[in-house]
């Protein structure tokens, strides 16, 4: 039954065995998170035998020709070139290695934007302005990245097939102030939602006003299926733009934190061959390599495509009862009430969910006081603030099966009283 | 005896015998480099056990009570932050860990004055200029990160003792523009000069115009002593600091890069505690953690400082031989000619070598064609503009003493041609 066709009085009722339920949740002193898109220790698991690929019958000179151990090779070896290259559909020649983090990639290409420029363009420090388009909900680390560089960020709507893009192709067209887009493309942070081949070749095709405007386009979980015998596929960006006449205005990020170890994996950039060329010229200044034995460990750990997506595969079988868990007590719990909707991901590290409007706040607050750490809520949108206070990021990779229903269980409690409460406001 | 005080005709006798040798070494084919401060393959051998130090057994939760495997501490785990507060001789809460290169390090606390400021001053990038002292000679990727960034540089002489310590404190009384200064205060880059306990207290005493003036304090060769049984002291940057009412002039850099793998150590930042905290706080946009496993390597392969030494010294037993060949060769070969000078460091990784005024092109290029590649002439100064074209950096530590031997015979041919051709031009 629909809450809002509930009478006052039922829904006090209620509200008043929800909050009996709430305080003895609270008793339990319980200290659980669905907060953060962490891998679990089962997953971690996975990755041991990687440590164990570099021994000293290792051939450490490849084919870059230089003893990985050493100093060298800028772009990385051009092994795990070939890897991510592999991955992500393009040319060795299209892929610079970064570090373990692909954060720290974007946040050091939007920093040599805005110390240099973009290929001969003006360097963002010396602009009046510069605005990033944000579609929403979102990653709260793309956004701090804009906000630590000064931009001003403007949302856009995300719709189940990507972001509004009426909306992307109009300000990109008008406003060279705008300088770049945040996409998670495939298995949406926080939604789940898998960009379309419309979207994808209408932002191939952008006219952007600002000859340096470029799709910051983050395809962390492009192999992190969940039912990996039914992967999906989207289209591949850079050859899209490259078709489409734009070969360089996307940059595509990627990296092994959740293949391997967060924390210990290896990044990779995808972009045109210019892009590329000056991304490792201006690197030169910053490093004299990354970590090549980490580059090693990873190519000798997945020797072929097939060796990785079958290491995928076992993190999917742990993943995927963790998915279902949460979405099946949503749909039991929450479902044809009316009062909340929420995503169901076929990959990556997150469900979405949307309260009543002006419930997330309180939701996330009411977990927090019963040991349930739910993301911030509002952190989703550009500066922390949800102009709805209706939108919260759900993480179950990281806690136990049975961590995580006595985790929903107190967060659905939460939710219904929440809305009960939104809804009496207007009784 | 004195080049310049035989006869024009011993001269170009002499000439044609050192030329007669040039050309039948040119004719060998060789492939020889002192370029470069690279670690031979013997020394990468002493880290191999590194590798072996992580297993099925291993603890991966510490002292931060949070699984290494996984994403998260900031700073870098607690073990390693105590390990370089041993090495720096600073508290674990003075130290911030960095990835693979101390470079990298240097050049994002460069980018984070340029884009945020320091402590709440204006960003470098909203100043009509920065300039940056520059001790020469000294490293040419110090000068490449301030050529990045867009700064004036300003040579300031090296003394046996360390800068020229009466010019620094004018220019930085005097000048709010001037915001840093190059330092490797031990064994430096490329001389191998060690800061005298004057200069180290003067440099802590500095009134600098700018408020956000800093030192940055490259102790890039700390530990990498050639005797390690007389170790070289130099005094506490960071203690002498705080002690002179400074505490937050300086930032100290320190790596592994030469202790265990080039590309694969670990690097850390000793400051102030309102430096740390505000560049860890700065960090949280750009990575969510470095390396953690690779800072757990280090931890295990050295669980003491005696551990650390033990290392150090196996090192110094492959190093000590190479610099004494080349120094004993220069000594014998050019000692008392009166056409060069360079020095015989007890540290680090180069010898200093000046040749006459205008000839070190000219034996960089020489010895080029015979197959030598050296520091390319002029690298280190800023700019790559050595006014005297004197200095030329030899780094002996990646050839076999062979191959050392082949190459000191060659650039000590080359010395003499172009310095009997200089004596020439004024016969």
């Amino acid at each position: 039954m629909l809450y809002n066709e509930m009478t006052k009085a039922e829904l006090l009722k209620l509200r008043e065995e929800l909050m009996s339920a709430y305080e003895e949740k609270k008793g339990l002193g319980l200290n659980l998170s669905m907060a953060r898109g962490k891998p679990s220790k089962e997953q971690l698991e996975l990755s041991m035998p990687m440590l164990d690929v570099i021994n000293k019958d290792t051939q450490f000179v490849g084919e870059d020709k230089l003893d990985i151990r050493n100093y060298g090779v800028l772009p990385g070896i051009m092994e795990a070139r070939k890897f991510f290259a592999d991955i992500l559909e393009v040319k060795p020649e299209n892929i610079v290695l970064y570090g373990n983090a692909s954060l720290t990639l974007m946040y050091d290409t939007i920093a040599r934007a805005y110390v240099k420029g973009i290929l001969g363009s003006t360097p963002w420090c010396k602009l009046p302005k510069v605005k990033f388009l944000c579609p929403v909900p979102g990653y709260d680390r793309h956004f701090a990245i804009s906000e630590f560089f000064g931009m001003e960020m403007i949302n856009v709507p995300m719709n189940e097939d990507g972001p509004d893009m009426d909306m992307v192709e109009k300000l990109v067209s008008e406003d060279s102030a705008i300088k770049g887009i945040w996409c998670v493309p495939k298995y949406s942070n926080p939604s789940g939602y898998v960009y379309s081949d419309e979207v994808v070749k209408r932002f191939a095709s952008l006219k952007p006003a600002a000859k340096d405007f470029r799709i910051y386009w983050d395809n962390a979980y492009i192999i992190h299926h969940l039912y990996p015998n039914e992967p999906t596929k989207i289209l591949n960006i850079v050859e899209e733009c490259a078709k489409a006449g734009n070969p360089d205005m996307v940059y595509e990020f990627c990296s092994t934190s959740k293949v391997t170890f967060p924390g210990a994996g290896i990044s990779a950039m995808a972009s045109s061959e210019a892009n590329i060329k000056s991304t490792i010229a201006m690197m030169g200044s910053q490093i004299i390599s990354h970590d090549k034995m980490n580059q090693l460990r990873h190519i000798l750990f997945f020797p072929t495509m097939e060796d990785l997506e079958a290491h995928m595969a076992k993190h999917a079988d742990i993943m995927r009862p963790k998915f279902e868990t949460v979405i099946t007590m949503l749909n039991d719990e929450l479902g044809g009430l009316g009062i909340a909707e929420w995503t169901e991901p076929r990959g990556g590290y997150f469900i979405g969910f949307d309260a009543m409007e002006g419930c997330a706040k309180k939701i996330v607050s009411m977990c927090a006081d019963a040991g349930v750490v739910m993301t911030d809520a509002g952190a989703t949108y550009p500066y922390g603030n949800d102009p709805k206070d209706s939108n919260i990021r759900i993480a179950p990779s990281f806690p136990t099966i049975d961590e995580l229903i006595e985790a929903c269980k107190i967060f659905i409690i939460c939710v219904k009283v929440a809305s009960i409460d939104k809804i009496l406001e207007n009784k």
